[in-house]
């Protein structure tokens, strides 16, 4: 259970001051609301045990090229 | 400037009512301390336009491999 998930900040998301508590936030890394959960990683619940990567056709297998 | 980086959790982080703010969450992928932003970006600030992996040795770029 595990994908690789692009990454293109270099900067942290601020939660600031008065943000109203509890907060969920993105692990799976598929959030499209990132860095807040949008639900998003019940996709990744029947994952196998290779990694994947994710795009807007699914769920493409990672595996050596040769 | 971006990266792939392995996500291997299946639920999002909770930020628990009485939490402190405010609250940097990473978004770069690399914090040793997630959800928590611990410093990691800098060393994705001189990236080039290409895209990277990051491992205990480093950076490596990941390109076609034919």
């Amino acid at each position: 259970m595990a994908r690789l998930v692009k990454h293109e900040k270099n900067a942290p998301y601020e939660i600031a001051e008065g943000a109203k508590l509890p907060l969920y936030i993105c692990a799976c890394g598929l959030s499209g609301n990132k860095p807040f959960c949008d639900g998003t990683h019940k996709k990744t619940r029947d994952e196998g045990a290779e990694v994947y990567v994710y795009d807007d056709n699914g769920r493409v297998r990672v595996t050596n090229a040769y």
